[in-house]
């Protein structure tokens, strides 16, 4: 879909993936009514990650940056001058405090806000985003809670604004290939597919002194200490989202199958203790502080359909970064720590054989167009192609490829993942957040 | 230990491992009173797989086979013409049908029996041998049942004899490794284990018909259709010693922690009546047949001290071989599907090193005495290791560094799986076996 956007079609395009609720009786205001070429976005939290998206955002055709917020005021500049020096108009900044962002969504030179603020901010930011019109483009995970996923969903069927969370992973060359190859049956029947978020991230976890309550930490770069806390208090897979993205594209998860429950299991808790004894002395308070995230979590699920997830979350232990990766179908199986794939009658006889084998072929069409372009920016050129294709969605007004419901899905994890852990192990149901419409909407499509 | 073995020591080394029971009370009739020489056996089972111990067994010194057993005439032939060959001398054969080994385990000229029958087979010949007062050595898993693995134990303790599950992934060149860096604390403080068996054994379910219920099919060199009702009936992971084993080592599992619970998960079943229809066509009964087991069966198993552990059975899909190890502790990693280990502070930063580089350092001593000679043999040379270690038991009359406890609770992870799938992955609790005594069994030496 390309070409003349209309009033008409944003409307048909948004109410596509709503048939059921009262979109089409949406009041006008909530309707973008951006006739203009460009996208016009503004930026929430230019952090680290913030930061690195924006500049992958300026290398893209057709937008502006006419607002960006932080509470920073370092961060706040950086990004104005990055911004200007690239588009010749400096973006207006908002500094002003934590609330700041509800001021920045009102512009009226705005299509749509990218939210990349550490984790609590997601949902309040992405739910004001929408309430003031604009596409709300999400950093993962979109939302923490039940509550907050339910409030992302809410938000945008009763507003009519698409909420995408900007899950790079399902954009990685090789996750896409894997898309087309399962799309076109070559794998057969999905049945079992696994991945996890397994980084070693101890180092980012305190500062020079072995603490991480230093409010000023983030103005000396150490911009993820935000995230420390949550060891302490949630056990669980506390970052689902970027092993989960492509598989539930896989599985056709909330078009045409669903997860219904997980159980989840975590190992003791050692990592955070041994690095800051280690670092900083048994006698730091942090090297005895009582870290509730066991090291290792395991975590299993089911879909409707019968077919099986394993999802890792093992980031305070020394190890190499590995996604691990598994996708296995009733004709073959690819295993990313391998970096091969079997198929039955295509491979030799029970040999792997190199991904590479099948690049040529099976190539997603978006890597052929885009890839030139993309391989030059962060995390092997997903990020561009994130961007690009949530403001592909925004100047077309689409339904992003990555809907509401997926966001709120796949963030859910988490807390369903936490109450299994806390209840030892024992099976949470995945609330539907389609209310049914899983059962109608349609796998995602191979877009070109 | 070698030497002379007197009847004190026998019971010395029995005594050992069920210090809190009564065995210093044991009847004399239930203690062997082998001065000779000669470990002498017997074999239960000769098929595909009892003969390929049988060959191994026959190169061992200082063994000779007395007996052997099967309800095939061409098979138990065929068992005493090798053993004949070999040693010179024919053992006495029993073939009057299924009940005959009763008879066969009251021979006086036998210090043990080794059972390589089809699995609801094992427990009943294991523990007519220990009955008899001859070491048992039974192939995995020893036990299909709760019950089964307490008749086991419960035997074992009362008899005084031991029992051996002869799990030879236990004895594989790198688990055996494996065992050295973690009992010298190379990968820290074991936090997680992953392992599975991963082996498409479709072909071997069905005859060149598509049937598996020729009762005269392993005549046909069939070996293995007594496996495919288990696939009917049963769903869970119905083969779950060959990684468990070397992980429960690793964990010390029964020798100071021990297994608490599992929650089990399967896929939905596709492999099998794909199988027949794609060979048989889609009219063959065994096409439409409602098979029970999943295609992939995942379990979680949680240790009282907190470690972690993922066991995966998939069997009937189109994969290359893989048990799939990960052995990750505090300090390091391991994985089998990448050949290679991680540990911090001696690998170069994130980078996985071959575990070649750990060979000459860290290789079992186990195998720097055996490696030669076993590497001619089944199973990597595992086999020849697991044998040799059971004659040395016998030989010895110690306790196997396998024994009873470890056989029932590596057994039992099946029955319990399929109890928690059935109930939709709800956690199962573990039976204690020891009764106690894991907290103070000492950790598996490593033998040399």
């Amino acid at each position: 879909m390309s070409g003349k956007v209309t009033r008409r079609r944003f409307v048909r395009g948004v109410s596509s993936a709503f048939a059921a609720s009262a979109i089409l009786d949406l009041p006008q205001r909530t309707v973008m009514a951006n006739h203009e070429k460009k996208v016009r976005l503004a930026f929430v939290g230019v952090g680290n990650r913030g930061t690195g998206l924006l500049k992958t955002l300026l290398n893209l055709e057709g937008v502006e940056v006419n607002a960006v917020s932080d509470i920073r005021r370092a961060h706040l500049e950086r990004a104005q001058r990055l911004a200007e020096a690239k588009q010749g108009k400096r973006p207006v900044g908002y500094g002003e405090g934590p609330e700041d962002f509800r001021k920045l969504v009102l512009r009226s030179d705005l299509d749509a806000v990218i939210v990349a603020t550490p984790w609590e901010w997601h949902t309040p930011m992405a739910v004001a985003a929408m309430k003031a019109g604009k596409y709300a483009g999400v950093e993962v995970p979109a939302a923490l809670t039940v509550d907050e996923c339910w409030e992302l969903v809410k938000t945008s069927e009763e507003t009519g604004v698409p909420c995408m969370m900007l899950e790079n992973v399902c954009y990685f060359r090789d996750m896409l290939l894997l898309l087309n190859l399962v799309r076109q049956g070559v794998l057969g029947e999905m049945l079992h597919c696994e991945g996890g978020y397994q980084h070693d991230s101890r180092a980012g976890c305190f500062d020079d002194k072995g603490n991480f309550d230093d409010p000023q930490a983030s103005d000396r770069g150490l911009g993820q200490l935000w995230y420390t806390p949550h060891t302490v208090r949630r056990n669980g897979n506390l970052y689902p989202t970027h092993p989960i993205g492509p598989i539930a594209q896989y599985m056709n998860i909330e078009r045409g199958d669903r997860f219904t429950y997980l159980v989840s299991l975590s190992s003791k808790s050692r990592g955070l203790n041994l690095w800051v004894e280690n670092k900083f002395g048994p006698a730091h308070k942090n090297a005895r502080l009582n870290y509730a995230l066991g090291d290792i979590n395991t975590t299993l699920i089911k879909t409707h359909s019968g077919c099986t997830v394993v999802l890792y979350y093992d980031t305070q232990s020394p190890r190499p970064y590995d996604l691990g990766f598994r996708v296995q179908g009733t004709r073959g199986i690819y295993e990313m720590a391998k970096d091969s794939i079997y198929i039955e009658g295509l491979s030799p006889h029970e040999k792997w054989e190199a991904i590479e084998t099948y690049r040529e072929k099976y190539e997603h069409p978006l890597w052929r167009t885009l890839g030139a372009a993309a391989q030059k920016h962060g995390h092997g050129g997903s990020d561009y192609v994130t961007l690009h294709q949530f403001v592909k969605a925004v100047r077309e007004r689409n339904q992003p490829e990555q809907d509401v419901y997926d966001a709120a899905t796949w963030s859910v994890i988490s807390p369903l993942s936490e109450k299994s852990v806390a209840q030892g192990s024992a099976p949470v149901e995945f609330p539907d957040f389609t209310r049914g419409k899983w059962k109608t909407r349609k796998p995602l499509e191979i877009s070109s």
